[in-house]
C-alpha cells in the first residue's frame, strides 16, 4: 500500500493521488491509502463503507461542514503516470477530481482543531451507474455520516463557486397511428407526422430562467431523442420523441413533471426517470461566507451533480474544486498547479481562521 | 418430376400448382414442370432462363399480348398441401399468384392459335429483393422475349383490371445540428426540433390526384420514419427523416424528386431509391377491349408491381387475376373457386374469339 505523505502540498498530493490508478471498480488501493493516512490523524475518527471512506472531527462546533469527493477515473487513456509540465499536471484523474480530494484531505491533516466541525467523504463509483454510486450508498446505509449544515463537493469549477445543481427529468412522448401500405397511405394514420407538433412546441417553448440566492438557472426543454417507423413502405403507427428537462433546483420532480405535461397537453407523456435539482443554499450564513472567502463571483451549477445527494438529505451544498471542467474525461486531462494551491490556501483560510 | 395435366380446369390446376412448393429460390421443380408442359405445346416456342420460363406463338397477328406471372411464393405458413372447402382453395400460392398462373396455362393449351399472338411469362423471385426478380433479370438479358402491345400480370386483383401502377421514391431529409450538453441546451442547436418544420410541411402536404385514361391515381408523401439523438443527456446534431412518395404514373423518377424537393424546400433532401410507376395503358385498343371484356369498372394499381418493368420496356400493362390481393401473405391465404373460373373463361374468350 502507497503511503500517502499530507505534508505534501496539494498539488504534489495531487500527482501520488493520481498515480494510483482508481477507475471506477478498482478505487480499494487509494481507499485503502486514504483511509490509512487519516487514521493516522488523532483528531478524526474514520468510518468505511465498502471503498468509500469518511473521517469527521468532533469538536462540538455550532456548525458542521462536509468536504467530499469522489475517488475514482473514468478508464486510462494511456495518461498515466502523471507528468508535470510548466506549472501544469497532466494525467488521468488530474482535474476530475484527484486535485480536490488533496485539497480537501490537506485540510483533514494540516487543521487538527477547525472552526467548523468538518465531515470528510471520499467515495467510489461516481463515474458510472448512479445505483453504484458509493454517496448514494453511504446515503442509504448510514446516512448520519452525511450530516451537516453545509457542503462542498469538489468536483472541477475552474475555483469558482457553482451552486446547487439543477434537476433533470426524462419522458416519452408517445404518438399513435395506424399502419397502412404506404401506397394507400389514406387508410392508416401517421404517428411521425403527428410528432411535428411536438417538436414545434418544444422548438417554440420558452425556458425558464429562475434567479435563487443571485444566480440564474437557466432551463431546457428538449428533445434529444426520436425514433418511428416500421419499414420503407408502411405508414408507421408509432413514434416516440424523448424529452430532456433540465430545471431550476426550486422546482420538485413533480413540479418539473407538470410542466412538461403543460407544455405537452393533449399528448401521451411517460415520465421514464427524474432526479432533483440542489438548491445553491448561498443564503445560508456559511455558504455565504464561503462565497465571500472565495471571491469571485458565484454561478449555478447546470449539469446534475453529487450536491443534490446532499440537498436531498437537508444539506445545502456546492461545487467548488480546482479543475477545469471543460478537460475532464478527456485523455488530455490536466489541472494547473495554481488553482490547486489557491484552493489549498482558501479552504485552509476559511476552516482554519 | 409432376406432370402437368393442363385439361384440369384452372382451380383444379391451381391445387396441382400450389402443392408443388415453390418458395423464392426453390422455384426449380415447378419451372421443370411448366417447361416441360409448355414444350409439350407444338404450338409454342420456349425459352428459359434460370427458373424463368417464357413461351411464345408465332402466328404472324397484328398483335402480341404477354400474359406473365411469377412462380415462387412466400414462405409456407404450415399452409400446404391445399385444402378445398365450399368452393374456397386454402394454401400457400393461392391467391399470389398459382391461381393466375393456372389461368395463363389455360389459355396456353387450350388456344393453339389464338386470335393475337401470345407470350407466356412465368418468372422466379418475384417475392424478395426486386435485384433476383426473374422478370427483370429476362428483360436486362433477353428483352425481346418480353416484346408486345399489351401485357397482362396475372396478380391478384379480386378479377377486376387494375391499372398500371404508381411509382415509388424514398428520400432522407436531413437536419443538421450541434451537440451541447442537455444541461446547457442553448450552447447547441437541436436537430430533432428542426425536424418538426419538415413533418408539418408533410402532414399538410395535399397530394395529387391524377386522373389518367379514366382512373384516378392518389398519391401520398408520408414520413415514413425517423431518427434521431445522441444520448439522453445531449443534444442532438442529426435528425433523419425517411420520407417515401408514392406518385402517380404519368410523373417521371425525375418530376417526383422535383415535388419532395418543392415540398422540403430549404431542407436537405437525398433521394435514396426510386421505381417509375406505370402507366395503366387503357386508351391502347387492345387494353380498351380488355377492359370491356372482363365488363368490371377498372381500378387504378397502388402499390408498385411488374407492370413497371413491362412499362419500361415500352408495353402497357394492366393486372388483372381472381385472387383477392388482401390476404396475400397471410397463413389464412385462399382463393376463391369463382373468380378462378371466370378469369379462365373470360382470358379464354377474349383471346380465343
Amino acid at each position: 500500500m502507497t503511503d500517502l505523505d499530507l505534508s505534501l502540498d496539494a498539488a504534489a498530493l495531487t500527482v501520488v493521488l493520481c498515480d494510483i490508478e482508481s477507475v471506477s471498480g478498482n478505487e480499494g488501493p487509494l481507499a485503502d491509502a486514504v483511509e490509512a493516512a487519516l487514521r493516522s490523524l488523532p483528531h478524526l475518527s474514520v468510518d468505511r463503507d465498502g471503498d468509500t471512506v469518511v473521517a469527521r472531527t468532533a469538536l462540538g462546533r455550532a456548525e458542521r461542514v462536509v468536504l467530499a469527493g469522489h475517488l475514482d477515473t473514468v478508464p486510462l487513456g494511456d495518461n498515466l503516470p502523471c507528468r508535470v509540465e510548466d506549472g501544469r499536471i497532466h494525467g488521468c484523474g488530474t482535474t476530475d477530481m484527484k486535485s480536490g480530494v488533496a485539497v480537501a484531505l490537506r485540510v483533514a491533516a494540516l487543521l487538527p482543531s477547525p472552526n467548523r466541525d468538518v465531515t470528510y467523504v471520499f467515495y467510489d463509483h461516481e463515474e458510472v451507474e448512479a445505483e453504484k454510486n458509493g454517496l448514494g450508498r453511504v446515503a442509504r446505509n448510514n446516512p448520519h455520516w452525511l450530516a451537516g449544515d453545509f457542503a462542498v463537493l469538489m468536483e472541477p469549477t475552474g475555483a469558482t463557486v457553482e451552486g446547487g445543481c439543477q434537476g433533470t427529468l426524462r419522458a416519452d412522448v408517445v404518438l399513435r397511428g395506424h399502419r397502412s401500405h404506404s401506397a394507400r397511405s389514406w387508410m392508416g394514420s401517421n404517428a411521425v407526422h403527428a410528432a411535428g407538433e411536438v417538436l414545434t412546441r418544444l422548438a417554440g417553448h420558452r425556458a425558464d430562467e429562475v434567479e435563487i440566492d443571485g444566480l440564474v438557472y437557466r432551463e431546457g426543454l428538449n428533445a434529444v431523442g426520436i425514433t418511428g417507423g416500421v419499414a420503407g413502405n408502411v405508414i408507421p403507427d408509432e413514434c416516440r420523441v424523448t424529452v430532456n428537462y433540465r430545471f431550476a433546483p426550486s422546482k420538485s420532480e413533480e413540479e418539473a413533471a407538470a410542466v412538461v405535461r403543460r407544455v405537452l397537453d393533449g399528448y401521451r407523456v411517460e415520465v421514464s426517470d427524474t432526479a432533483p435539482g440542489a438548491l445553491p443554499g448561498l443564503s445560508h450564513p456559511s455558504a455565504a461566507a464561503f462565497v465571500e472567502m472565495v471571491g469571485r463571483e458565484p454561478q449555478p451549477k447546470f449539469g446534475w451533480t453529487d450536491v443534490s445527494r446532499f440537498s436531498a438529505l437537508g444539506v445545502p451544498a456546492v461545487n467548488y474544486g480546482p479543475g477545469d471542467p471543460s478537460v475532464a474525461h478527456q485523455r488530455e486531462e490536466y489541472c494547473d498547479i495554481a488553482p490547486i494551491l489557491e484552493c489549498e490556501q482558501k479552504m485552509l483560510g476559511w476552516l482554519g481562521a
